[in-house]
């Protein structure tokens, strides 16, 4: 028989983790490594360690919070996700994937589950990037993906390191950030998307994801007075950018499943009667297939460089991050699919559309998902909103999930 | 016989003024009301007092640097500029106004010269609009075109308003801010334009300005994850703002006399993998006709509402600023070319592509420009630059000036 989590205790949870770091309307902002995300990592501790858990930390600052199981040499079941929110974002991205092992915690203590194999929640640091580049910062130096001491020098835009920050916050633990053996990862998570709420699906089994790059592009034209010099004269780098962006939709729209976004815009210097000297601005490009992926990435190099050849402009294309598409492990996806299946929810196998923790993980462990619907598909909005139901239906296929890999 | 300047001198007090604030290339950052902008002002006081002239300050800080005549009862002539630049400005745009006023009261004082009328320096407030709007703030209050209670309301964008920035900089003077009569008003600008020099021209008859209309755009869209939400479903406000932008141009270019700029773009939240939820920009559009400029306006209008009605979005469309066409006064305008021709430089006609300060007193007094050439056009770029004899050159007539219409 299926044992069940406490659906209204973890909606609460959540709840009183959204009071911390409140944005303006009903979301929340709590950038990695501000106070406000030190504050929403200090409940966190305060609860798992109520729960009967023994914290460390390590010099990612990201945090482990163990259950012992019933053999200590077993390699330990981890469950987790991120705390850090996007600049306006929402209550349950990251937040539900760590409250979720939480939960899990919380229930097995309910329930006097003893686990073979420990069990370990863990709050990765800097998932989101929003604040320090690049995104799933916390478990890509954890995994060997991205390097420690090339990462404690990235800078926000105020010019403060990740190192500083995790200094300042006493967040910098005293455990190496080094990949240990993990029995398997499991996160929950909303689909941040529109496809489970629209089919009327409870749970989605997560087979993979889609693969991302994230492009810095900066044009260079010529500053100039904006009443006084004709337009034949000249290099305005906003032309040349409205052109690409432009253009990169269409580039996009090409590939029936692809998408592309330009998040961030900045002309300098910034003023109403002045031509922008520069202008930068960051594309997002994501597909399921990694060949198509690059070849739109070229086709998009291409169109910058012809635009700024017909505007008189210079141009730098950066990639910052590329992302590989994702398979996840079909051990871990078959347990999942049969913890909804055994529990009556309603499932779907699907892909996700954006990088996950997990999706670090899964380089170095066996690795599953667990997506619940979310309203209108919104996320990173402070608008993102799910329902308890789906949220307690979440949290009864991780339990299962987790108890199915540790054994009890 | 007309009398000379000391140009070696005015030169040396704009290379002296260019140490105050200096920008990253070259060129200046001395934003109205910053402390760079006082260590200017108190820089030209102290120079404006060695030269025997009085001092008085209004409401909007202002500042007016008085030389008496041998009738103190008549009306004064007045000459001057601005002292605050754009945020990545040069070191002529409304200095050499200034600074070229100094230098008619230094020459005066070397040759003895008591004119019959008073002369004055004038210092007016944020000419720029760069940190707080509107431009052309302090002669546009002394000239009753707009409003002390509502510009002393006006904030830049860190919520400072110009009456904080008045009073903590001690610049908030004791004379009203109210005009009095002016026998005639005359300023020294560099061209901003490439026109003088592409004409291999020394001295520009400035005959009028061109009107201007400052737009500000605001589209909302809906703000959503980046990886996750399919093309079809988006309503990008950022895709919505490059379509405006390039057909914005095609307006522009329908009109062989007229310019416009976006020189401001902002995305709300600014987050590399997060659709914007809003995206905001200036525009400013321009041209020496008054109703083909209001033509442009409702054109760029109706673009806005076109586009976004096709992507989904709405929109805020607020002219800020609407600055007519001007056309100086016949008297100054003879006096400034008879200057030039008597002192033998070559001079044409021209009409002004930017807004100055003496656009605005225009509507109040006989008033008249001096241009005189810069370096491929540039302005409002820190690489701005004009020669040692252009300058002097242009001190020449506008003491000529001056001293015709002061009477000697």
């Amino acid at each position: 028989m299926e044992i069940r989590a406490d659906g209204d205790r973890l909606w609460h949870s959540l709840m009183e983790m959204a009071k911390i770091g409140p944005g303006k309307h009903g979301g929340n902002c709590r950038l990695a490594l501000t106070d406000e995300d030190i504050e929403g990592r200090t409940l966190f501790q305060k609860w798992a360690s109520e729960a009967g858990c023994t914290i460390r930390r390590d010099t990612m600052g990201n945090i482990f919070a163990r259950r012992d199981g019933k053999n200590q040499d077993k390699d330990p079941v981890l469950s987790g996700s991120h705390l850090d929110t996007q600049p306006a974002g929402g209550r349950f991205d990251g937040i539900l994937g760590v409250l979720g092992g939480l939960e899990v915690v919380r229930s097995l203590n309910d329930h006097g589950i003893e686990t073979v194999s420990p069990f370990e929640i863990v709050v990765w640091t800097n998932e989101e990037g929003a604040r320090f580049p690049p995104s799933m910062m916390g478990s890509g130096v954890f995994t060997g993906i991205l390097e420690q001491d090339e990462i404690y020098k990235n800078q926000d835009t105020g010019g403060i390191t990740v190192e500083d920050e995790l200094l300042r916050t006493g967040q910098l633990g005293d455990v190496p950030c080094k990949l240990f053996p993990i029995k398997a990862y499991y996160e929950l998570h909303i689909e941040q998307g529109p496809v489970l709420e629209n089919e009327n699906t409870c749970i989605g089994v997560v087979t993979g994801g889609q693969g991302s790059v994230w492009t810095h592009i900066t044009l260079f034209g010529q500053g100039a007075h904006a009443g006084t010099t004709p337009m034949k004269y000249r290099r305005d780098p906003m032309m040349g950018a409205s052109r690409i962006i432009t253009e990169m939709r269409e580039i996009i729209r090409n590939h029936s499943e692809a998408v592309g976004t330009v998040g961030r815009l900045e002309t300098y210097p910034a003023s109403i009667n002045t031509i922008p000297g520069s202008v930068f601005f960051t594309v997002d490009t994501r597909h399921p297939n990694e060949e198509i992926l690059m070849q739109i990435n070229q086709d998009l190099k291409y169109v910058v460089k012809s635009v700024c050849s017909s505007e008189g402009l210079e141009s730098e294309f950066k990639n910052i991050s590329i992302n590989p598409t994702v398979e996840f492990n079909q051990d871990c996806v078959a347990t999942v699919r049969h913890s909804a299946d055994s529990l009556g929810y309603s499932h779907r196998d699907i892909v996700s559309g954006a990088g996950h923790d997990a999706c670090q993980v899964n380089h170095v462990a066996p690795t599953g998902m667990i997506f619940i619907p979310c309203e209108g598909g919104l996320s990173h909005d402070e608008a993102e909103n799910t329902t308890p139901e789906h949220v307690s239906a979440g949290a009864d296929v991780l339990l299962n999930s987790v108890i199915a890999s540790a054994g009890a």
